[in-house]
């Protein structure tokens, strides 16, 4: 049985090694002859006693085929009428169980991975689009502002917490990270600056490894640890 | 009409220069001639088409005398039995509307002035308490691990925003300032070190006046430019 007032919404970010792209899911209809055209984010109502965290899993396996995901719970909205901002919204209202009802959404940002690397271990349907986040301009009902809302929390999240690496594939360059970190927050960086930066992370390891299929100068790849990661967190905070 | 599904709760947090203290509301009732004594987070359902913030301003206000507060959503809770926890909390609600019902809850917490200057302007209730955090070691249902992660959330915010001036007088001392960050992150601070870090903080505005009403040695007064911190950001991203 659904929750009539609960669902929950995802914005699934991921990072090309060029753009930051969101993975949105086509909401099309007919109605008296007039199609329909829109983009969402994939989200539905919950199920009643099911635990939200597992509903944004079930979702996202269900509309995209994506598992074991980072997600993070960012922010709930629920302004009276936000479900009913256009007319088009209005006649998909009129077609669904609960046209009525006063949905509050829980919202989830997931971070994937979709460089050529990332993307092979992706099976989406044909419903499901990537868009560059710059591009998107028009979604349903008050989705724009969840997309809004999402990369906001997601700029702060980056600088304190290592998240930057789920949208990253395993194995990166530091031109790949400074590239991500520019794209995300909307300036560039002075490339000896940044590295000198990222070069007091110690848990940023370097490997003896190169990339490969780089017509020249191939840069060194490193991984990021995580155990190394708590590790630091734990020295600096025993310092203070 | 009350959305059966969907409920607010906060965490008050108010700092009375010495502990950090929340404000709890006593959840008491008489059953077969059992009184249950407990203590709880203020909250309640949220009305059919009324916006989760307006909620919290309007619960804080009716069960609290409290209004123009500072208040952030931080997480939603909804794991199933999160209300059911206790043989108390059942009893309690045998005696509701809405007994059977999965309740997700949007948490917020509101930061206020307890000190004898801003304790001046609060009218609160008779079954409000006011307690010192660490002293908290039971709430109803799930209350204790809102209250938890509410705490979580607050040390995070305010090494990365100008909250702190919500839980102080209007004018304060630095070494009100120090109190704040060290009964709140349960840690000590060098006293030059941490002048030397807020000395650099331009939107902190040393006055012409001293503490009145103390015995020997009344320190500097200071207060805390909202304008001149939205400036000083404004230019560190400039300069980026």
């Amino acid at each position: 049985m659904l929750n009539p007032n609960v669902s929950v919404d995802c914005v699934v970010f991921g990072f090309d090694l060029i753009n930051l792209n969101v993975l949105l899911i086509d909401r099309n209809f007919t109605k008296e002859g007039i199609v329909y055209v829109d983009l969402k984010l994939p989200g539905d109502l919950i199920q009643m006693n099911e635990d939200m965290d597992d509903s944004v899993r079930r979702i996202l396996t269900e509309k995209m085929g994506l598992s074991n995901v980072y997600l993070k719970q960012f922010m709930s909205f629920g302004s009276p009428g936000r479900i009913k901002r256009k007319e088009r919204d209005l006649e998909w209202l009129r077609q669904i169980d609960y046209p009525d009802e006063h949905i509050i959404t829980i919202a989830y940002y997931s971070l994937i991975d979709i460089s050529e690397q990332g993307s092979a271990k992706l099976i989406m349907g044909d419903n499901v689009r990537c868009c560059p986040v710059h591009e998107i301009t028009d979604l349903v009902m008050d989705h724009m502002d969840i997309l809004k809302s999402a990369l906001e929390h997601l700029r702060i999240d980056i600088l304190n917490q290592p998240i930057a690496f789920e949208l990253l594939p395993e194995k990166f360059t530091l031109s790949q990270l400074q590239k991500l970190y520019e794209v995300l927050l909307g300036k560039t960086f002075d490339k000896r600056n940044f590295r000198k930066k990222f070069a007091n992370m110690k848990y940023l390891i370097p490997l003896n490894e190169k990339q490969v299929g780089v017509a020249h100068g191939p840069a060194r790849l490193h991984i990021f640890s995580h155990d190394l990661y708590i590790k630091t967190m734990n020295d600096n905070l025993a310092n203070c």
